[in-house]
């Protein structure tokens, strides 16, 4: 079953047979794989995906040796015991499995919980980090997620909760308080929720705010604005997923370059870069 | 000048002349540099880095187009200015220019402040994002940075001030109040410090801590205690920079998991992985 690849240092690295390997595919550009996770996703016995990694990464897999694991027949999204169980089931047979998630697995990407569940089942993994889609988006756009002059922390965070539920474990009041970049991601649907909710927290309406939609695919789109507009600018631009919300003074930082940027991926919804030029 | 370079998708890519790219490099094994960071770093005119990307990055590049711009002669860091002028010196004589940082060059690593200069000078650039230090050195040591138990946010943050300094822009309190994962960077010294700072805002003593030193590089080790015992086990075990501090219930995780990780960088400072096993 293993299949053997060449490692960087030219030694033969053996894909062992009955490992999984949680790897991420980073935002979507394949130039964004890492060395290792393009080798791994040319030689695995299997790989199991969603639709995260982007068209450009998934249409690059062998249609034999891969299975989609988003979406069920009827359409629902598969249950994450059902993966975890799939994995455990692959490796007992022997196969080498690559786990292959949007961005990097440990952000937002329940790597954590398959980790647990191999092992206590006891197969054998490997952890292979990637680009996140939290830092690069915002970075071909221009926005440095942490800078000296406008953010010395910044925080990612997931905007599919609702903020004004008792059980939201995510504290907005918290997270405005900490003087960083914040960085949203699933918040697309809740926008108005959680600018609402920094508002009353105390964050300035001017507050600088970009969404970077399907950062580095063909199709990316930027959209600017306040933490007052945004939610405007998202409608007008209609703005959907996948797309980051970027929530501080290094969103403002990306006007005055944007026109030196030469990254080419797609068109800049607010008229600054990309296709544009 | 300019050299081609062959691009993912097969067509030929042009290294622009006068072009500067905005490279990081990731934590420092090379199989997790991106495909397009390689390839820059192969046919760039000349590399500008300092000694963070680790020792087998630096040793890839080839010795007649890099230049060490992290230490002078005298063995103080060279200021950002001067880097900043050398990039526009370079450019303008029409080379193609890699700016190489370690891990991700918009996470604690000046790429903005690079970009505006790079922008207010008129020179085209590139930013190329990388996976960074902050969720990959956790990662390979079995600790996911968000986990659906444990942490809906994750913030990263900069060890290097004084929190008791009144002008310190970090803030402690707040970054306690999120609930979430704290990571820290240029964290080793100052660790008695916001531990304290953390306690003081009411983190609880047993509260779970991880050191990563040199993550993902053959030295790479693993220490872990709570925010009561860390220091002393930083003390113990000697731990140095380059190293991330994990802050939260998710560094509690990799207790269970560590005996099937397959990761093969260096050694567990807490027994735990890698050449121990
Ligand atoms: C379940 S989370 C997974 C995040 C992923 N593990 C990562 O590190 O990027 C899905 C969210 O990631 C963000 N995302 C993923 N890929 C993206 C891309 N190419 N551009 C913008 N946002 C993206 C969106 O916020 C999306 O709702
Ligand atoms: C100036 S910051 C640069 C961070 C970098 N841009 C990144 O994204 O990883 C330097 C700090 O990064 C962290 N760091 C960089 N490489 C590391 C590694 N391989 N292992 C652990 N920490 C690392 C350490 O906290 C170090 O003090």
């Amino acid at each position: 079953m293993g299949r053997t690849a060449e490692s960087e240092s030219g030694s033969e690295l053996e894909l062992e047979p009955g490992t999984v390997f949680l790897v991420g595919s980073g935002p979507g550009d394949p130039d964004l794989l890492t060395v290792k996770a393009k080798r791994l996703l040319e030689s695995a016995d299997v790989v199991l995906h969603d639709k995260l990694p982007g068209p450009e990464i998934i249409e690059m897999l062998p249609e034999d040796r891969r299975e989609d694991v988003g979406k069920r027949a009827g359409g629902e999204r598969t249950p994450q015991s059902e993966i975890n169980e799939r994995l455990v089931e692959l490796a007992r047979e022997g196969k080498s499995v690559v786990r292959l998630k949007g961005g990097d697995s440990f952000v937002f990407g329940r790597g954590g919980e398959e980790a647990e569940h191999l092992a206590a089942h006891e197969i054998p993994f490997e952890v292979v980090p990637a680009v996140t889609s939290a830092i690069a988006a915002p970075a071909v756009a221009g926005i440095p997620v942490t800078h000296r002059d406008h953010a010395s922390s910044v925080s990612f965070v997931t905007g599919h909760e609702d903020p004004t539920k008792a059980e939201s474990s995510v504290d907005w009041d918290a997270l405005a308080a900490t003087g960083g970049t914040i960085v949203v991601l699933m918040g697309v649907g809740r926008l108005p929720d959680y600018t609402a909710a920094l508002r009353e927290a105390g964050m300035a309406p001017e507050t600088p705010v970009a969404l970077v939609e399907r950062g580095t695919w063909p199709g990316q789109r930027v959209a600017t604005g306040t933490l007052e507009t945004i939610v405007d600018v998202r409608d007008e631009k209609d703005i959907s997923p996948p797309a980051v919300t970027v929530i501080g003074d290094v969103a403002g930082t990306r006007e005055p370059v944007v026109e030196f940027i030469r990254n080419e991926y797609g068109e800049a919804a607010d008229g600054g870069a990309g296709g544009d030029r």
